[in-house]
C-alpha cells in the first residue's frame, strides 16, 4: 500500500527482489484504493483476498508551527496517517493467512522534534504505540510492526525540514520491512 | 482541569498545599467545562484569564481487544483524550503567563501492552510525540510536558487490567505534576 511512492517503492522493490509477490497499490494503481475511504479499502481487500502480508506506508499531515495548528490540522493528520493506516487492521487482519504480518509506516518525528512536525509526531506517536499495544492481542500467530524511519536521503525535498539530522539509505529502510514482513518480530518500533 | 478525578486531584492536592493558588475545574465545577466540546473550553479561559500553569487530567478512551475496535472508537479516544487535551494548547497558549507550563496527562499504555488498551494506547502515545514536538515551538518560554503514570495504587477499580505491573502511589504521581509545574524541565513525557 504505497508502492508508488519513496518509502513503500523501497519496500516493494526489495520485497520483489527476494521473491516476493507484490501487489503493488496506491490512488493510482490497478485495483485502486484511497485510504482516505474506508469503503475503497474494502473493496481491495476484496478484490486482492488472502495475503501473507500487509505492508503501509501512505499518510500525509499538515506542517505547521504548533501556533498555527489547528484542531482541524491534527484531525486532517489523524484521519489519513493514523485511521488510514488502522483499517488495514481492523478490516485487513481477517485477509491475513496466520502466521502472516502487519507493517505499518511511522518515522523519527515520534521521538525527535522538527520545526512545523507537531501534527505529524502526533500521528507517529499514535500509530507507534498502537502497535506496541495491538500485538500481542492478534490472532493465529500474525504479527504487527511500525517501520519508523529517519529522513529518506533519497527523498531530498524533506531534507530542509531535517536539518542536522542524518538521512537514511534506502537499503537500511528496505531491511526494516524486510524483518518486519519475513522475520519473527512483533509489537515493535522498527527505528531505521 | 479534571481536578475532581483520582489523578487530577492529586495534582490539585499538592499544588495547593505547596502555595498555588488552583481553579479547580470539570464537567460538575462552577465556572464548569465539557473537554468534548471547544465552546467550553474557550468560555472556561475566557472567565478565567491569564494563569501561569494549565494542569490537563481527562480524556477516556474505550476499553475492547483490538479485534474489536472500530474506527469509531479510535475516533472517540481521539477527540477525547487528544484533542480535549490539545485544545488547551491551541487555545489555551495565549492565556499561559510569560514561562509558564501547560501539563498534559497520559499513562504506561503508550509504552507498555495491557488487554484491550490500544485504543487508549495510540491516545497516550499521540499527546507524548505531541509534546515532545511541540516544546521547541512554544514561544515566552512556556514549557509544555506529559505526565504519564503507570496505574494508582489508589484507583483500585483499574488494577485488574493491569495485573502485574507496579501501581504507583499519590505522591509519585504529585511529584511530577510539580516537577512539571515549577522545574524547568520541557518536552518531556515525565513516566511514573
Ligand atoms: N520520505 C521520507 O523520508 C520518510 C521518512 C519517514 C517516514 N515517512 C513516511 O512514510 C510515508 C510515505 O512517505 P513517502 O515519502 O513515501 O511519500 P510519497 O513519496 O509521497 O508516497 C506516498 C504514497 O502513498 C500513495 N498515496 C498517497 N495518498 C494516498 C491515498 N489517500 N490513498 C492511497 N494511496 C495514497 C501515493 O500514491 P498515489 O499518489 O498514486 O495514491 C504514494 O504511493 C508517509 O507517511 C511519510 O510520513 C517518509
Ligand atoms: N487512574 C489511573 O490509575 C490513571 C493512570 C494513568 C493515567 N490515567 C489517566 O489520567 C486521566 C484521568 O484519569 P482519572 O483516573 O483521574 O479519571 P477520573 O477519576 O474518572 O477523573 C476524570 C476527571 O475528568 C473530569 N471529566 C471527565 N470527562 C470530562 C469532560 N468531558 N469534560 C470535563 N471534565 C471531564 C471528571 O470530572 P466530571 O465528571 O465532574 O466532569 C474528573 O475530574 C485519564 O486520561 C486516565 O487515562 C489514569
Amino acid at each position: 500500500m504505497g508502492a508508488s511512492g519513496h518509502v513503500g517503492g523501497v519496500a516493494r522493490g526489495e520485497l520483489q527482489r527476494r521473491g516476493h509477490e507484490v501487489i503493488a497499490v496506491s490512488r493510482s494503481s490497478d485495483p485502486a484504493v484511497d485510504t482516505s475511504d474506508p469503503e475503497s479499502i474494502r473493496t481491495l481487500l476484496e478484490t486482492v483476498g488472502d495475503v501473507d502480508a500487509i505492508v503501509v506506508a501512505v499518510g500525509s499531515v499538515p506542517f505547521k508551527p504548533v501556533t498555527e495548528l489547528t484542531r482541524e490540522d491534527y484531525t486532517a493528520g489523524f484521519v489519513s496517517k493514523v485511521l488510514g493506516q488502522l483499517e488495514f487492521v481492523t478490516q485487513g487482519l481477517d485477509r491475513v493467512r496466520d502466521g502472516g504480518s502487519i507493517t505499518l509506516t511511522t518515522g523519527v518525528l515520534s521521538r525527535e522534534p522538527v520545526p512545523a512536525a507537531s501534527a505529524a509526531a502526533l500521528a507517529n506517536g499514535a500509530v507507534e504505540s498502537f502497535v506496541i499495544s495491538a500485538a500481542p492481542e492478534l490472532p493465529r500467530g500474525i504479527r504487527i510492526n511500525a517501520v519508523s524511519p529517519n529522513v529518506l536521503a533519497n527523498s531530498p525535498h524533506y531534507h530542509d525540514a531535517f536539518a542536522g539530522m542524518t538521512p537514511v539509505t534506502d537499503e537500511a529502510v528496505a531491511a526494516a520491512y524486510v524483518r518486519s514482513v519475513e522475520g519473527n518480530v512483533t509489537g515493535r518500533v522498527l527505528a531505521v
